[in-house]
């Protein structure tokens, strides 16, 4: 059971969202401009890099959530599957191997990034623009996971909850939906 | 050195805000109303989560910009240190112990926070709102701490430099300084 009152049909961070919307508004907007607005990266490749750090950190929500969102986008989930399984031996760039491997590292800590690291992904193609964005995407997604679990929110089990929560995610991005979550109801279990 | 290009005389997260101010504007206003909106916890208290979690995160350039606003509230430079070397015998009230408590666990892991220790912080009088807020800030500084070293920014060793942005933190809060940063350059060292 949650350790604060928010509404049952809302699991995961969007009961939390609704809780307290002046800080989630802006939460959402630099969610929406790392994962949604204009960058080299892919949105397939942004949602990877919240799949990762939420599989460290064993967030069960949003690690459910942020790979059927990439799987959305991959139109499998061969890829979210074996990242998690082993980075250097999945089907993606070696760009993207650079700045998961470079998200991992943000995920245990901030020092725990190598010069050696960021070297590799420079090598492999990086811009300063895509390191920025790779380590703030990977801390975000440390806060987001600490928020999830620290208030010990509900994950849903329903496979279904989450696919229809990344259909939302990939066509309607990270801001608020205006009639709210009703959609999901019948789909939390 | 930084692992990206980002201007000499910015250490810390102040270079990492002006690289890519899409971004900083949401985090900034996430920041300003999380530990300077209305609140029944002071900004000396909710400065002093962002100490604790920083402290325990090992981020120079944010344990020591946020105990200096701290310090800049309380008027003293005890409270902030006594509370890094142990939260139980620290100057502060039950709850606030109770929170930092809950900051502390959220540094290490959202699935760190305990039942019990939620239930300490409600006996002492925290509301949910308060213990939203006491999660939402520790997890936004295991953001920023893995933001300022993950891209291997500098942090001044000079007191000095703290100090004056510790009074702007206390006076102008976490809005962008529209005339920059160039007041601490000579403190930079």
């Amino acid at each position: 059971m949650p350790y604060i009152s928010i509404e049952d049909h809302l699991p995961g961070v969007t009961g939390l969202l609704e809780f307290r919307k002046e800080t989630s508004e802006p939460l959402r907007e630099l969610t929406q401009i790392l994962l949604r607005g204009p960058s080299t990266l892919t949105e397939a490749e942004r949602e990877l890099i919240a799949t990762i750090v939420s599989h460290k950190n064993k967030c069960t929500f949003c690690v459910t959530s942020h790979a059927a969102a990439a799987d959305a986008y991959f139109g499998d989930s061969e890829t979210t599957s074996k990242v998690r399984e082993d980075i250097q031996s999945a089907p993606v760039s070696d760009k993207m191997k650079a700045l998961l491997t470079i998200a991992s590292m943000v995920q245990e800590s901030g020092k725990s990034v190598t010069p050696q690291a960021v070297e590799a992904a420079k090598q492999a193609g990086a811009t300063d623009l895509e390191l920025h964005d790779t380590v703030l995407i990977a801390a975000l997604f440390c806060l987001y996971n600490r928020y999830v679990d620290g208030l010990a929110t509900i994950a849903p089990t329903n496979p279904e909850y989450y696919k229809a929560m990344a259909e939302r995610l990939k066509n309607n991005g990270y801001h608020r939906v205006k009639e709210g979550y009703d959609f999901l109801k019948s789909q939390v279990k």
